[in-house]
């Protein structure tokens, strides 16, 4: 299953940082409110960036529809382009916009490992430097 | 002194997503990576925020230099508009940009009641609803 890693997400930021984003985690929990928010929101003046973070060392990973849509409707309003990005052991960060991912029959995404190879933008693919789009 | 006041954040981002905007708090601590964060990014597609929080009793508030070339460099970094939000007791919100705010000799900020009372931008203004500019 996915686990929520603070580690990993503090890796990504650093990354996009290093890559001329201004990058900020989300709060460890989202308090009273219940406002749908990214793991992380990253923006560099020209492309802004509302990523979910998923980490595992399974070969795939499944995530509840509800924090896609969450993900997706924080992204609309804000002006960011969604993406989920994934962490496997053993393998770079891939990003996967949320339309492009594999859909259970419960609505549900659900991401495995080689597909993700073959198909995920890596990190400078959504930061712009690589303009290479596999969709 | 200022107070970094969390449910002062938690109004202000609570006020943002009512007028359309995703807001986020930072992470309560900047962990290990020393980045410059601000208290809250917000953005509705086109308006794009960044806003150090400060919240205080008194009738003046003091910002360390340090704490606003962070919000700056942030801020033009990600994209957005740097903004002091400022919270007096019983006062409402006002917000003021940093090359508005008066500078001590030593080049901090100091941000009078009745200074920022006449002409600090209401949250309506920052948000865009009410282009009433006051500088």
């Amino acid at each position: 299953m996915a686990k929520k890693g603070t580690a990993e997400e503090r890796d990504l930021v650093h990354k996009l940082w290093n890559r001329g984003f201004a990058a900020m985690r989300a709060p460890a929990s989202g308090g009273a409110t219940k406002n749908p928010l990214p793991d992380v929101v990253a923006g560099n003046g020209k492309i802004y960036l509302a990523i979910e973070v998923k980490t595992t060392t399974k070969d795939k990973i499944y995530i509840d529809f509800e924090q896609i849509d969450a993900l997706v409707e924080f992204s609309k309003k804000f002006g960011a382009t969604p993406y989920i990005g994934i962490k496997f052991k053993y393998t770079k960060w891939y990003f996967i916009a949320p339309e492009n991912a594999e859909k259970t029959k419960n609505g549900n995404i659900k991401i495995e490992k080689n597909f993700i190879l073959e198909n995920g933008l890596e990190i400078d693919e959504i930061v712009g430097k690589d303009k290479q789009m596999k969709f």
